[in-house]
């Protein structure tokens, strides 16, 4: 089983490593970063690069497909060498998923037409442009298709995977070994929980257009 | 304000990346992944390389150091030069942090001799052989020492320092823009919520001599 997880500049870390740490150890499985070019590929703050161990066409048939999001996503919208594997990959994968706004990407691959699927919360409106049925939830699996919403939930969209590909058990297994029992000293991860100015000031200052 | 980063062969990926990501937009900050020298840094599994951007010498007196754990972590335990430089930096530090096994390099340092911390549950009464109190909670805070327990607990422990460093609104401000609000699809994230045939499981196969 080969996981292809994608790079590009200006993702963001957390969206390509959290679902890396929880299928990184599944059975069978060999996981790969990999970008147009091999490489370190540096994230949207600038201050941590991955590298990249394989080319786009050197992974071609992955049977996961893992999409990251972060500002850089915008600049991909239109890459085709991207966009195209993105295509040619999901006609052979048995998973094809995303994490943040890589939604918008594999949207704009055309892959999740009339589907059910998510985004970072200031990006999920984003997808009705692309024929995508925008919804509020943290994971959404529709069909092969598994899309999570902002950064950390990535992590929850892995370990849901983990289960998928390998059993309950195994993903117990890595939720144990990451110790994953989160608790957050604070309750602001949502725009339903963060303090209602917090939340306009960011939409105020968002990149993306909202409803 | 200057956040170093430590790497070394074998760590694992999300306890350095997921404080990194509740840090890395810290006003006022650089961040810098160390190691003794520069160039990519391979994690545990072998799959992801994170760049070491600065040598440890290079970065002699950082404000807020980072030590992740993993596997690697035991060929760490009598490097002096990484030990010498944990101590040298710890020195002038205003915070000194851990994820995981990492605190047993702090330990191992002598820098947490008398104090209060925390660990990987399979790690933690490893602590004690250094005149270390472990405790079972996610991070624990004493004087300017801050450690997290089992890899994901760094996003924990960062965002608990984020508030610390720049106020509880920056740090509600980094919650909502990763969107953490974990929902974990299973509820096995600790010892005492995982199936107890697991944990028995993986304390037979641990590298940690347990009590």
């Amino acid at each position: 089983m080969k996981i292809a997880i994608v790079l590009f500049e200006g993702f963001t870390a957390l969206d390509a490593v959290g679902p890396y740490q929880m299928l990184c150890h599944t059975p069978g499985a060999e996981t790969f970063f990999v970008a147009e070019k091999t490489g370190p590929v540096t994230d949207d703050v600038g201050s941590l690069s991955l590298v990249a161990g394989k080319t786009l066409a050197e992974v071609p048939s992955p049977d996961v497909l893992v999409v990251p999001g972060g500002p850089g996503q915008e600049g991909q919208m239109e890459n085709e060498t991207l966009l195209g594997w993105l295509r040619a990959a999901d006609a052979t994968s048995t998973w094809t998923t995303s994490v943040c706004t890589g939604s918008l990407l594999l949207a704009a691959a055309g892959l999740l037409r009339g589907r059910r699927a998510t985004s970072h919360w200031l990006a999920v409106e984003t997808l009705r442009t692309y024929g995508v049925e925008p919804t509020g939830e943290r994971v959404v699996t529709d069909g092969k298709y598994v899309t999570a919403a902002g950064v950390s939930a990535g992590i929850d969209m892995g370990l849901t995977l983990a289960g998928r590909l390998a059993g309950d058990r195994f993903a117990q297994t890595v939720q144990l070994l990451t110790e994953y029992d989160p608790q957050p000293p604070y309750d602001a991860g949502s725009a339903d929980k963060a303090p209602a100015d917090l939340v306009a000031e960011m939409r105020d200052g968002s990149r993306f257009i909202l409803q």
